[in-house]
């Protein structure tokens, strides 16, 4: 019963995950999803060239990937004209909103996100003692100004807010975004999660200013580049707000195919650019298909749509598991008002054939 | 400057990092190495079975990998005869020691290890503020009895021993371990670090016994299995303490080929057979070439050798620079008297040549 020296802080923590993912889904129903459009992964894999430069890493991988990420930090330093030392790369933007929570909370500080973000970053907050303050949706989005109200009342240290958001795929757009971050109270640090950027339209993505020392933006090759199992993100900001991460880092932890993956990917915008119109091909689909069944889909930034079904969340947990059984993985938000929704990614068109055949079985 | 809203912690860290990559060596030489031999990383890589699975996985990589890690872990069951809630697979042994790190230490808490041992443990526990007291080497070994003796008298929470050791390439046997296990006091665990273990001879890897809830056994696909850079590894031990991981691991943090290619690699013992063998061919040739020039190897159960060049710290350095200088990637213990070696790991046939060639120019 070694357990019993756990820290207090760990042993208070609950034995939770933020999610359950699909394949241990598929081993309690004994047999597997014949659609996976769940987890916001892109089915439309990522570009040619990495996976040709991933194949070809396969057999070097005995050698320990370079901890400074040095060549890719390069190459995301000219994509995004912000210096090296404004970047930090790791594994995935769950690894460094891990390191993130690690740097700023421990018990007694407070952060704020609003009710039904994201639950990764809340699972780390709680992982560090940090407090949870939450704000509601509004209107299904995420509120800027009452986060903002938020902080500010309560001398928060983080304000977590993605945009385009997840789950409900809403967002706000660059000027939104700008007045919010000019009004990040002294004191806090703005986490600006741009996790699905690259599918929202122009004027989405506020400018870059990394001289700004209290906002860190998060950006991944999972989404639109297409490599969620590779574990490879990064972070950009105030140097001295980077340099913190190689306080904590795993310094050896990212994976050296995903490295050499994410160059490759990096350096393909044209296979970015098809994605992003299958994927805005998929989201008229599935709104379609909701139309269709007469239920309201939302407008969506991202590479999935969230389908109002029109009742509470009861009902849509109930057409959620309709649509189980009929071997469609899909997802829903997990508070009110949001559950009303279903959260459906963007599929082949046979994930979405599959979709549009169960979809009026499960609401039956 | 929100840096200073850091934990006061993680704002008193130096901002240190436990390793410098020869990538970064490569660019600040301005040229390449001809020989990789300083990580202990297998340049005989993983098995070609593991090597066409996660080339099969490349273009899977849009997907997360199962966050439960279920295949793996039940494959590592069934190799290593414990249930699978008695193992932990995550981002390789450095990424368990932080989640250990986490688990057991804060400020105030107490970790012995041998002075001059694995520094990116020294790097988590010194990242979650706890006191790291230490023992020194004897005879280049680790001392269990003097680590058991100063966890006692100090109240240590977390003791750290790798056998095979790292960076001597010394190592105990079974029965010597065993003792050290029995006698690890109560409010204390055992972080055994088995990273090495399969180069090792027989007689050497205790029994498992993950009844015992004081001790965590950690292996790694790293070192034999040629995997390095892939980031993969696992730990072993009572049902309660292995739940901790997962109160706080990043659940969704290994890689998909990574642990697709473990899996290959586990099922592939003919290869790591092989592997084995070239190893203990390599370190005979290490010690060969350091007899030749009149130097002393150390006898070593790891994938690499420590060479005592026979005079101080100082003069071992010296001959590293100097190895270095002729393109030859090694490395050396940190802290006297064991730094009077340096340490190579074993390399192909070309690698050992072009040591062979570059040491005696080094030592003249």
């Amino acid at each position: 019963m070694s357990a019993k020296y756990f820290t207090p802080l760990v042993a208070s923590l609950p034995s939770t995950v933020p999610f359950v993912g699909p394949e241990a889904q598929e081993r309690a129903r004994g047999k597997g999803f014949r659609a996976r459009i769940g987890a916001n992964e892109s089915v439309f894999g990522p570009s040619p060239k990495a996976i040709e430069a991933m194949q070809e890493a396969a057999s070097q991988v005995w050698m320990y990937a370079d901890p400074e990420n040095h060549d890719l930090k390069q190459a995301l330093s000219a994509y995004h004209g912000v210096a090296p030392q404004n970047i930090v790369v790791g594994e995935g933007i769950d690894g460094l909103l891990g390191y993130v929570a690690r740097m700023f909370v421990e018990p007694g500080v407070k952060v704020v996100t609003s009710l039904g973000a994201y639950p990764t970053f809340n699972f780390h907050v709680a992982g560090y003692g940090g407090e949870l303050l939450t704000v509601p949706y509004k209107d299904d989005r995420e509120d800027p100004e009452a986060l903002i109200d938020l902080a500010r009342s309560s001398g928060a240290r983080l304000i977590y807010i993605s945009n385009p958001d997840n789950p409900m795929g809403t967002w706000w757009g660059s000027d939104v975004m700008e007045e919010m971050i000019a009004n990040v109270p002294d004191g806090a640090v703005l986490i600006l999660d741009e996790a699905y950027c690259e599918f929202a339209p122009e004027g989405t993505v506020p400018p870059l200013d990394v001289t700004n020392p209290k906002v860190l933006r998060f950006r991944t090759f999972s989404k639109a580049r297409g490599m969620a199992g590779a574990r490879i993100g990064y972070a950009m900001g105030e140097a001295e707000l980077i340099q913190g991460f190689d306080k904590i880092r795993n310094h050896f932890g990212v994976n050296r195919v995903a490295q050499v993956g994410a160059l490759a990917a990096l350096g393909d915008d044209a296979y970015l650019a098809e994605v992003i119109e299958k994927v805005a091909q998929a989201r008229g689909r599935i709104s379609a298909i909701a139309q269709a069944n007469g239920l309201y889909a939302l407008p969506s930034a991202s590479n999935f749509v969230a389908i109002d079904c029109g009742k509470d969340g009861d009902y849509a947990r109930a057409v959620l598991a309709k649509l189980i059984e009929q071997d469609i993985f899909v997802r829903m938000p997990g508070v009110a008002p949001q559950d009303r929704c279903i959260r459906v990614s963007a599929g082949l068109p046979a994930d979405l054939d599959a979709f549009e055949e169960a979809l009026p079985k499960a609401l039956a």
